[in-house]
């Protein structure tokens, strides 16, 4: 008699827990269920803007497996259009609707289960509405709307995006592609907060570059419509008008039915799970990607940092675990990259705030480097900002801002950020270096002596 | 009295020890005199192929230190074109001759010493000779006496590169980029043997791809001439007709002088020093640079390896310990970068055979993956090859050949192996991901996660 493992939600976390189990244990072993409310599985959220702004040119191209793969190639009964309503933990049972069958409520059986329902959109009072032409981007279903409505017979010319976070200023970036006028609303200081504000500077002023019109430090207070279709954005400044509105506003982790059922929530809201990614004190179930809690190597915190990447790690080691082998997900250390028009933008460990918050002691440094031999063709700058704590000169966080090839080489520091190197130590690590590539002090040295410099006439 | 430094060799090494020591001691306290037989100082000896190519404009470009700025901004006495021919450790004494001024003898006392001669190239007896047309590209002076041949009224026409490393792989993409015929002869059983064999048949396509004739465990018996002038390379296979030979067949630490004076020098040829660059032995004597050997951490074993960024990281520690500062240099890793044609290639760490020759136990794990997300435009693929040591997984060796943002990949790796990750600890490394950027597993991780899955599956 085979054990029945139920996954609830059919994305990167869902889907490569139930893959890597399949792989693990054959179906007589293991039956296999994924419920996923939406009409896709598996894609990649993040290439989103790039549909939006036309450089990719087909959804199905942002789509890695689709239901029917899944079916044919793993044996997985993925039911799309399905939601899970109700988990009885007792009962060993989930309820789910299915809007793809009039609404139909069907039961299924677990023996394992494995909540990845991911995020959902923070929405403040005013973006709660049916005004038509306001948009979340956070599914390809939302994107699918948004493209709809900006291929209509008269398009849209003015948009405004309202968050300043990856999503906003990546979408920011597809509209004016397309054509339109752009305004970017943030509430903070300046977009990009994920950065330093020394470094969101310089994204600012790419952004203003490509014409968008950049407003920090405003805060939306409502909608405009006329004829149930939005006119306008207000601000505690003034009314920008628009013709489309998307939203992007950071997500939460989706938790609703997990606190219901009595599955534990953590401080920033994300489901515990141990290392192992087992739902902490509730027996065979598990939790994976955007809707855990994580913790953050650095700071020692817990974390809910909702990334892809993340997402498809964990929902892996849940998988092998299920699949009865063994795997650890030992936490993250905040890296991300993204790309701003020609601008490329990457951080990894804590930003000097969050280092200051856990009560690290630290000094700063910025050096200005080159991508290439500064002879090379093609060579470009690139700043490099490292955070390392006072004394010991362990490396706590970096941060980089270039124009080409500078983006990646934070996985560089990421690695060392993980292993807890010191500058010091650093300024002796053997890098590739050829005209090419680099100077023939790697920009990453050229960083680590500085910062190794300040901490030593710190002392 | 001020102490008197001088430092033998005025190129990476030499002039990175002279200007680390002046930033922290005056002129004051400590004078110092620099020698260098030939004409320039601190300049690119990696970035020559690019002149020769064209693709640098002058070799003005290579020079990143002037000897009269060394003097006006850092008040180093530097005085090129003086050859050393005896140290006297006793009497504290160097002996030089001055090309620039009839061969005249100079001698110079000294408190300190920084013995920073370079290498010298590899000659069999076939190549000692004073045949036009036959050149070797190590130092400018090489480069500029290359450049004027091929800048003949008549210029040649058909060129042979003897050696496959490096050096004879660029110089052939240069001269084929020129419009030359080129023939690249090696004795290796293909081009690039610094990376393993399943790797170098990469490299190897692609020099065949650009119409370079690439013939491979081919031995160069001798050199056919006329009026003095090369017109053809003879093999032990037939001889191959030449107007310009260009000769890349390695090179070996430049030691005469230092043996001569005794200085200890180690297995692999070059002198050995201890972790700040001190000789071993022979108080208040340096050396940096391609004449030292070092250590590679990961097998543990002498070596010697002549890269630029080695000699201004050696340079810039003996310059931190000769201040009163204190650093050390804690050995590589053999990590390398090159670009052929749109191939790029990189190394870290221990290379198959290199691995099996120091007793290591070990399995290998080679993936395809790509650039950036599949979906994204100019997505290109790469392959990933990782050795790692059996049951511990430590990661010992890393290759990568691609087409574009596939080289510097490397330093990540560098920086596990450095760090002596295990391959299961690296599938969980929190690299930056974004479709410009990466697939949502990045090619590192898919390599590690591959390379681990076969670790766990042999023990």
């Amino acid at each position: 008699m085979p054990q029945r493992l139920v996954v609830i939600g059919g994305d990167a976390a869902g889907m490569s827990a139930a893959s890597q189990a399949r792989q693990l244990r054959d179906a007589d072993d293991l039956e296999i269920v994924a419920f996923e409310r939406g009409r896709f599985t598996s894609y990649s959220a993040c290439g989103i803007p790039y549909w939006i702004s036309g450089l990719v040119k087909d959804h199905q191209e942002l789509i890695v497996r689709e239901p029917e793969t899944f079916r044919r190639d793993y044996d997985i009964d993925v039911r799309i259009r399905h939601e899970v309503t109700h988990i009885d933990l007792d009962a060993r049972e989930v309820v789910a609707t299915s809007s793809a069958d009039g609404d139909r409520e069907v039961r299924e059986h677990f023996d394992i289960l494995v909540y990845a329902t991911g995020a959902v959109p923070t929405r403040p009072q005013w973006a709660r509405t049916d005004t038509m032409g306001v948009f979340g981007v956070q599914t390809l279903d939302d994107a699918a709307a948004l493209r709809d409505w900006l291929d209509q017979d008269e398009p849209p010319r003015r948009a405004v995006v309202v968050g300043g976070g990856y999503i906003g200023v990546e979408m920011a970036e597809a509209l004016i592609r397309r054509g339109l006028a752009v305004t970017l609303i943030d509430r903070g200081e300046q977009p990009m907060s994920t950065v330093d504000p020394d470094m969101g500077v310089k994204v600012r002023d790419a952004l203003a570059g490509l014409g968008i019109d950049v407003r920090s430090g405003v805060l939306v207070t409502g909608l405009d419509e006329r004829d149930g279709r939005v006119r306008g954005v207000r601000t505690d400044d003034d009314t920008v008008p628009a013709d489309v509105v998307v939203l992007g506003l950071g997500v939460r982790p989706n938790t609703g039915l997990a606190e219901r059922a009595g599955l534990p929530v953590g401080v920033t809201g994300g489901i515990r799970t141990d290392l192992q990614m087992r739902v902490i004190g509730v027996p065979d179930v598990w939790a994976a990607g955007d809707c855990v809690e994580t913790f953050h190597r650095v700071s020692g915190q817990p974390v809910h940092v909702p990334l892809g990447t993340h997402a498809n790690k964990q929902g892996r080691v849940a998988g092998f675990n299920i699949g009865g082998s063994y795997a650890t997900f030992p936490g993250v250390i905040g890296t991300a990259v993204t790309k701003v028009c020609e601008l490329e933008v990457a951080r990894t460990g804590l930003l000097e705030q969050e280092a200051h918050d856990v009560g690290y002691s630290f000094v700063t440094a910025t050096v200005e480097s080159s991508n290439r031999a500064g002879y090379f063709p093609g060579a470009a700058p690139m700043t490099i900002k490292l955070i390392a704590e006072q004394h010991t000169g362990q490396l706590l966080g970096a941060q980089i801002v270039g124009s080409t090839e500078a983006a990646k080489r934070i996985d560089v520091l990421a690695v060392a950020v993980w292993n807890r190197m010191s500058v010091s130590e650093m300024t002796a690590l053997d890098l590739g270096y050829a005209p090419p590539f680099s100077p023939v002090w790697d920009p990453v040295l050229v960083a680590a002596r500085r910062a190794n410099d300040i901490v030593s006439n710190t002392d």
